[in-house]
């Protein structure tokens, strides 16, 4: 019998997370702490998220580039707030072979300061404008609490936004349809719900006038930060000296924007859908989509081995990421708990009966629907998929509603956010100070406020009584 | 005008080479000495290469992964030539945030021992084998020597190949069957013929058992090594115990390879067609291959407009990388030359004149061929495309082949290496002492050894006379 599951996600989520992940293949530890490594399973994920986004960014004109992974100290220092959050948390290169280096290299733990420098050279005329980089690579952030797999590690993989415009409603509309690319990826590959939100001033990054987030809200009622996109107005563009001349030959500082989406998506859509069996994938983000088990044993083998070989074939030809796993060694048994495991939306089986019927067994991963599917209507696959995809987003999107309370009520604002019985939007002043003994009463921050204009929930802050700005959603930080 | 190209390459090829690059926008320099930013159309060229190559290597049945970017420099260590030989050039990084690291580690300068670290625990029998993985990734080496683009940097971009068999032999066909791969890919996508041979023991990977090399030869009876592709042996799975157990449940060591090919490839292609124009781009590395340009300034613009983006599209929907130039702030002279630069195959012009003709006048980049193309055939420039490449390879072949000299008199191989006349080809021992000598007295060393075997040309070594093992080609390095 294949490896099951012994943490239960009800009762220990971390320790369920881990177990599978590994045992599923998808990550494994490595020797460097706080360093993972990206198996198979689980690099094709990112790859398929890379296509699709890539693409996205692409036809808005978005080009590709590569800049230095090494950034030298006094970069970094160019822009006070980068510098202040950075420092203490990038990795230093001090030496070049047996030389010490004159001055400290940060591996890039975001390339802001890296790229801007060149911009600045770049960039001379309002003809430049706008200019839509992007580069895919691998950050190094040196985390000092308790790194997880995917969602907080010391190093991991990104694509990073970084574009120049001559207004600032140029650079506001793109902040704002890219984090809606991400939102759109979050739903529709990863089937994951996300809301836009603002970051409040605290948790809006080092630079930015504001950041947009993708939340995501979790089992456990915890919540993450699938992706983000920042305004950065002329806080980047002043002192990197970043101006062109607009067509009345004046000069100008750019307006700019930076965003970026991670792998640390996978492991939120992991938590989503995982189930004490294994991995539940959406069909969009599997990289087996159709596992194909043959029911071997009988006088009919050598018919059902060719006609799975068949049905495989029929299926590529038709776009499926589908696997026949045709092993004499293991079990019919033992390969429904591996695949379960490994989280493939569907399996079907080859059996003698399926034959002589003309039709396959199969089951469905999410919600364990089982069926059978004609021989000669293969092709109806195509559409089961996108059905259990939009199955799971539907029912994912209700969960994550009826977990979100609105309330004027301190009392039930802080039990419900330290107890984590839900998530909690509630009027709110936006002040740092506010925000910081929040977190230290209940371990909550805020997660976003609502881009578009809402009625206040009270005029008066939740949590200090102070006049309340917006409504804000709070959770806690997986 | 557009800026034109001062250096000319025949006196002085490496001003005229980076003049080149900077002008056609393919690289710049970065604040970070010996590390350079490729931009959006040199990215493209690395962007066309990934998806050949990485489309052959999953035909193979290779899967991708990603490993941490810093190796503890004990695990380096592990193999005894390899920390040798990478220790002096690693980037070390020594702090993490504000903290001293305990053990420096280095920024990945190849990742055999990160990931062999783990292959380790991944197989344990001989079902896990093979296994074939690689990953796309960027590289550091704190080159002492000057930094060129493309060719000698701090950083590039690489994919490196790491596979385990159960036999030496399937090793060895897997470091072949790769080698081969990049020879299709330097032929049938930079146009550049190659040769596939072995490196001399002093030439060979640290750590390797051999290593398969593809060379190629350039202007100026250069060589430069586009690709490797190592038989490891068992000289890695020895010191990280990476065991199987094979079908009589014996323990036994895996035979590995690794192979690699780099950014540097584009530098190779750089160098041999680009003329004092610019860049040629073979069409299959063009990230533009067609570029249209329509003649303006009569009262039929706006239909010479509106038939030029009718041409692009119809191009667009034959799969060629079309751009229209329909800037009205530059002149067509402007643009010929700004193309001309960028190395693009083929332009063409849409004038009044040409529309009442019904055709295209077009010039190709490559041989300087003028000619018209029926409007209502269209399809016939992806017919075009595919001969320019072939022609592109053809005559790059005969250059080549012309510049190869094969002796057996010693005076004439001094001179000959020394003074770059021809790339030499010889008997040779094959000693490193013998190498050391022959670079001391001539700046050349071995390039490769032809893998097939062939008739000596003497038997006795071309340099230090003792018994010839085989013929080696002899070349000064870029």
């Amino acid at each position: 019998m294949a490896d099951s599951i012994k943490n239960k996600k009800e009762k220990d989520v971390i320790g369920w997370f881990n177990e599978v992940l590994l045992k599923a293949k998808v990550v494994d530890f490595s020797s460097v702490k706080g360093f993972s490594v990206y198996m198979p399973y689980g690099y094709m994920m990112w790859e398929i998220s890379q296509k699709y986004l890539d693409k996205k960014f692409k036809e808005l004109g978005v080009e590709n580039v590569y800049f230095p992974s090494l950034i030298p100290e006094h970069l970094l220092a160019k822009e006070e707030k980068h510098i202040e959050h950075f420092s203490v948390e990038a990795a230093w290169v001090t030496m070049g072979g047996d030389k010490k280096l004159d001055e400290r290299l940060a591996i890039r733990p975001t390339s802001e300061t890296i790229i801007y420098d060149s911009l600045s050279n770049w960039i001379k005329s309002y003809r430049d404008l706008p200019m839509l980089l992007n580069q895919w690579v691998n950050i190094v952030r040196w985390e000092t609490k308790e790194t997880r797999f995917f969602l907080r590690g010391r190093e991991f993989l990104w694509q990073e936004g970084h574009c120049a415009f001559r207004t600032e409603e140029e650079a506001e509309g793109n902040a704002l349809k890219i984090v809606k690319i991400y939102k759109e990826f979050m739903e529709e590959i990863m089937a994951v719900p996300a809301f836009i939100g603002l970051k409040s001033e605290r948790e809006k990054f080092a630079g930015a006038d504001k950041s947009y987030t993708l939340e995501v809200f979790l089992p456990g009622n915890y919540a993450s930060q699938a992706a983000t996109s920042h305004v950065l107005g002329t806080n980047f563009s002043k002192p990197f000296e970043i101006k062109f001349l607009n067509e009345k030959n004046e000069w100008e500082y750019v307006h700019q924007t930076s965003w970026g989406i991670s792998t640390r998506t996978i492991g939120v859509m992991v938590l989503e859908f995982g189930d004490d069996k294994g991995l539940v994938l959406p069909p969009k983000i599997a990289p087996i989509q159709i596992i194909i088990i043959p029911i071997l044993g009988s006088r009919a083998d050598e018919k059902i081995l060719s006609e799975s070989k068949r049905i495989r074939d029929e299926l590529l030809k038709l776009g499926v990421r589908v696997k026949l796993d045709d092993d004499k060694d293991s079990s019919p048994g033992w390969k429904f708990n591996e695949y379960e495991l490994k989280g493939v939306p569907m399996r079907l089986e080859v059996g003698e009966k399926e034959l002589l019927n003309g039709e396959l067994t199969y089951k469905v991963r999410f919600d364990g629907e089982k069926g059978v599917i004609k021989l000669d209507k293969l092709d109806s696959i195509v559409e089961k998929l996108n059905l259990i995809q939009s199955k799971m987003l539907n029912e994912q999107r209700k969960k994550t509603m009826s977990n979100i309370k609105i309330t004027n009520n301190k009392d039930e604002f802080i039990t419900g956010l330290k107890e984590r019985k839900y998530i909690l939007k509630a009027a709110w002043c936006g002040s740092e100070k506010c925000e910081d003994k929040i977190e230290e009463e209940t371990s909550a921050s805020s997660r976003f406020i609502p881009a578009d204009k809402e009625e206040l929930i009270s005029d008066k802050c939740i949590y200090c009584g102070e006049k309340a700005r917006f409504n804000a959603y709070f959770a806690q930080s997986f």
